[in-house]
């Protein structure tokens, strides 16, 4: 049995939705149902239902967007940092592996090598490497805290996209926004990150970090050439001078922007489709649906 | 009505009895007693016994040393920087003046004028300004987490002494560790510090950071001949070759040593006694009782 926490969010229904589709037996709680942010609780639950595998897909992510953890720190920081050492020291005490949802948006840019960053390179946006938006640091403080763990694997996502109408989805902002961003970014089609991840576990990879984007890595404006090009849209998309106009204009604080090294995942047989590939074959299915959904609120994240 | 979060601690056992002395009426409570870390009975608690003024003196600080912060980042961060911002969302809710203890740990050495570090200084031994021991970041987290909170108190302790038996007391422990460090500090005396914070409230200081440590500062030798010269010890003292050898043979992670300006306190009619005058009033008192506790088991802080 599998043991999904923060089961009704985002990432964490995609992880339900997998494994049913699977077949395989699952059980995902929200902090409603079972408040798994206390160690005590969580232990009992754990204990009780023995679960194969358990997958943290819970973390504060700020509504509408990431400006928001900057004015609701101590949840941001509870959710991201404190609740994955939680995890672990239960994990750990009942011999449970599982793996957490962590993201790249650690790192900024590429390294001064032009490679993308690897698993092993520490932050470059976090607290103790800034500037960094509060979320970022609360993410990098979290990986800290999972340092050494014992059965943990540590997915990383990026910017997560598909065909689907949601306001998490990337593909989706960009036809909402006003204005966009120009930058180089890694990002990872959802179902195929939330298949690598489960794979990590099921081939026996060995635990620890996976950087989980698809191969390669994507412009903003290269993924509106690929909107006109696959006919999704004809409209306009205006683009913001640069970072200085987008922050004075758009945003609180920093983003992360930035490149990851998927070798590792590649050499672990749990690599992701190339970007483009995956981009593309969303823009098709979104297509032949019929277009993007228009009546979703969108904010820029 | 008084309550003391943490009250059968260190520090909050000095609130309670300063209290008591006062004939304040007070309630200190321990996490066990009252589980104050979880939000919704922390706000149960207090609706029901609507104190004047809360003091939280709860906080994680590692035992032996800070040296076990960095293996218990989770509790560490939990205690130092979530839990500030939780009281803080409940006694804003309840409009609670209330104060919290901090610590001056979150800087190292003078600013480059060769002043002391004021309430107004950035910290620079903090995960955003390192290098830092993980709880020094976790403190100053707490101190971010905590700002434009209204009607808050932010009281800066630095390494507490008095006359009494503890091995939490600075004077206790220069005359056991084997060996010292040379190194530049302010310094508090812990039953004027828990006078001057609650001075601070009773005599209508502005809410916001306040610096308490005995006007000047003090460099370990210093001490150390004070200790001797009111006939205290005549033991021998060993200091380490210089911050590397006390690195390498003694500690994991780095000590903040540092001077804050006390201008602030000064000002606001809350300063405490010059540290040689206070230091040296301990140390008589001590001589008096028959000298210090030598049945303590010490390790390095």
């Amino acid at each position: 049995m599998y043991v999904i926490l923060g089961s009704t969010g985002y990432l964490g229904s995609y992880f339900l939705d997998h494994l049913s589709r699977k077949g395989e037996t699952c059980r995902g709680i929200s902090r409603r149902e079972v408040d798994y942010t206390d160690r005590g609780t969580l232990l009992s639950f754990l204990r009780e239902h023995r679960p194969r595998f358990l997958i943290n897909a819970a973390g504060y992510t700020g509504k509408p967007n990431v400006d928001a953890c900057e004015s609701e720190k101590e949840e941001c920081l509870f959710g991201n940092a404190v609740l994955p050492g939680r995890i672990r020291s239960v994990c750990e005490e009942l011999g449970i592996s599982w793996g957490h949802v962590s993201s790249g948006c650690i790192y900024s840019g590429r390294k001064s090598n032009g490679e993308g960053w690897s698993e092993e390179d520490e932050p470059n946006f976090s607290f103790r490497s800034g500037p960094c938006s509060f979320y970022s640091g609360t993410k990098a403080l979290g990986e800290e805290v999972l340092k050494g763990a014992s059965n943990c694997y540590i997915w990383r996502l990026r910017i997560p996209f598909n065909e689907e109408g949601s306001p998490r989805n990337y593909l989706q902002k960009l036809l909402h926004y006003s204005n966009l961003l120009e930058a180089e970014n890694s990002i990872s089609h959802i179902d195929e990150y939330v298949e690598s991840c489960l794979a990590s576990f099921t081939n026996e990879c060995e635990p620890g970090i996976y950087n989980l984007t698809n191969l390669g890595s994507i412009t903003t404006s290269q993924v509106v050439k690929w909107i006109q090009e696959e006919g999704v849209s004809d409209q306009k998309f205006n683009f913001f001078k640069n970072e200085e106009e987008f922050m004075n204009k758009a945003a609180i604080t920093p983003r992360s922007n930035c490149v990851l090294d998927t070798a590792k995942s590649e050499q672990n047989g749990i690599a992701m489709r190339p970007v483009e590939e995956a981009v593309r074959d969303s823009l098709r299915k979104m297509r032949k649906r019929g277009g993007f959904s228009t009546n979703i609120q969108l904010k820029i994240d």
